[in-house]
């Protein structure tokens, strides 16, 4: 099949890979509809990563089952399904918890931005769709394969409330979301950090009520001003890097929560100014499966609309273009189509 | 007065300082029945803190007060008062959020092991008893002008709850507070981690079901053992060094909070793992005020003893034999009677 590589800093290509094929009873061959490119494809596409040359990459898609091992009954060739980034049984004491991230069978998806992907603990993995969705959903339904769910468990870890402020640092597809489910857990005031209009546009489309575009602690000035001194009840950090955690603890109140879920790089947490201020950190690798049926709900019901986020859409073979676009922030979020 | 001053690292002497007085008519000054030294007063005691020769230590204490500043209106002379260590107004933002450690208007007892001290904000941080308490309950009112209260914040920040598994990392005075306000929580198991068998006598005493004598990897390999290799649902840390913390972050399960409590003191919080393991940190200086009414019940009703920490009281003017007990180990909390 093809499936985008990577070969070395900004080298991507689509190359021709075996298929995937079922090699455990759990295993599952999904056709891929749609992938896309997330904001973390690019630590490695600027060799911040360490890189495999020939690997490839990819873990966001949704698509029709092709074949299924024989311990998955609860999907069967033809279904459309959602394929969250990490995989996992959903029945480990972690996975009970609602933990999903940290499964005891943790696998990850390989080749989203490939033609087919194998989902390892594919009952405990996959959710599907009631019937075939409509061309105009997909691309919603494919935010939830990971940066709709990723937003969405920084909310959670932030602990954001009904009636609360939240700031939400990075204007990426992730903060993006992350404004959206804040403002869908009913904080009052959603507070998005963005200089990019386009950005800013979506940011309001999604619930934000107040726009920064000062950083820094300019920005913790602006916000600071905007919550009458107090800082915001909650803060939810999508980008990762030192300057947006530092950021994000300028605008946090005390008690409040930074939740986390950028890939940290370079980060020193300000454990001083934590203990100062009360200020906790929570997040991480979110536990998709467990937001899932929720968000399938929204998505389906057309209470959220989380695809906007996909600036551009390509096919396969221009994904290296996608990565530039990204990389450049020409585009938000690049959808490749096989 | 006489109160109890430092000089330099191991320089403790009892001196002749200014009595304080009202100033402000927030203020109130208190005379001292009981002090006792903190954990955190080793800090500067053993140099690891700048020191200004001569400044009054001491920020624990419980006593009668003695007079109150016209804004004052809810105790008179008389009363027997609980002293927060950090004062504030409990009327401003943060303190409505529950966060009086964060007040506006924070002030800070300073001669708590003296014969007098000063209360600034005395409206909103006192607490008072229903009357004189039997001199038998004075240790335990007196540790919740700080360790119990802390301990307490531990085991709050870490999110202790009904039926779960904590773990304590440190065996001093706030350990042990917190062992005692975990098992209160109805935390179904409690484990402490203390290798001193005075110290593992009084955390059983408090509710520990398990003692871990072993530290960092080791120690965590015994909780991984003890949790079916599942790890902590919360985990506190009241100690405050990098070693410390890092154990603390290994007992916990993913998803687990680290609730922190103890100064820290050369930490690097390993925000990979954090991450990658979705553990998250909260806790810093205790809103001493937010937890007293609940505290003083459980104390007067004799629900909890916590005053079963001070294992050494002595007169105010052997007070430098007081730190000198703690530094070495010799006592794990001492008691100073003016």
């Amino acid at each position: 099949m093809r499936a985008t590589t990577i070969h070395a800093a900004r080298d991507i290509r689509l190359s021709e890979v075996p298929d995937p094929s079922i090699e455990a009873d759990t295993d599952a061959i999904v056709k891929v509809v749609a992938g896309c490119i997330c904001g973390s494809d690019l630590w490695p596409y600027r060799g911040e990563n360490d890189i495999t040359a020939g690997d490839t990459i990819g873990h966001e898609c949704v698509g029709i089952v092709e074949e299924v091992g024989s311990a998955v009954t609860s999907f069967k060739p033809g279904d459309f399904v959602i394929v969250p980034f990490c995989h996992c049984d959903n029945t480990c004491a972690h996975c009970a918890a609602g933990m999903q991230s940290a499964c005891e069978n943790l696998g990850f998806t390989a080749s989203g931005q490939g033609e087919y992907t194998k989902v390892y603990q594919a009952e405990g993995s996959m959710v599907k769709t009631d019937g075939m969705p409509d061309k105009a959903m997909i691309p919603s339904l494919l935010t939830l394969s990971d940066v709709m769910a990723t937003g969405w468990h920084a909310a959670v870890a932030a602990g954001v409330r009904k009636g609360g402020t939240a700031v939400v640092v990075g204007d990426g597809a992730v903060g993006l979301c992350g404004v959206l489910a804040a403002s869908q857990m009913g904080a009052e005031r959603v507070i998005a950090m963005s200089r990019h209009e386009p950005r800013q546009e979506i940011a309001r489309a999604f619930g934000a009520t107040d726009i920064v575009a000062e950083r820094g602690k300019e920005g913790a000035a602006v916000i600071a001003e905007l919550t009458n001194g107090v800082g915001a009840d909650a803060v939810l950090e999508c980008v990762g890097t030192d300057q947006a955690i530092k950021t994000a603890f300028r605008a946090a109140r005390p008690g409040a929560t930074v939740g986390f879920v950028g890939v940290p790089h370079g980060v020193e947490l300000p454990v001083r100014v934590m203990f100062q201020r009360n200020i906790g950190l929570a997040g991480g690798m979110a536990p998709v499966r467990a937001y899932l049926p929720e968000l399938l709900d929204l998505v389906t019901s057309g209470a959220i609309n989380p695809g906007l986020v996909f600036d551009l859409t390509l096919p396969l073979d221009e994904v290296a273009e996608g990565y530039r676009a990204m990389d450049e922030r020409r585009a938000i979020k690049v959808l490749t189509e096989p």
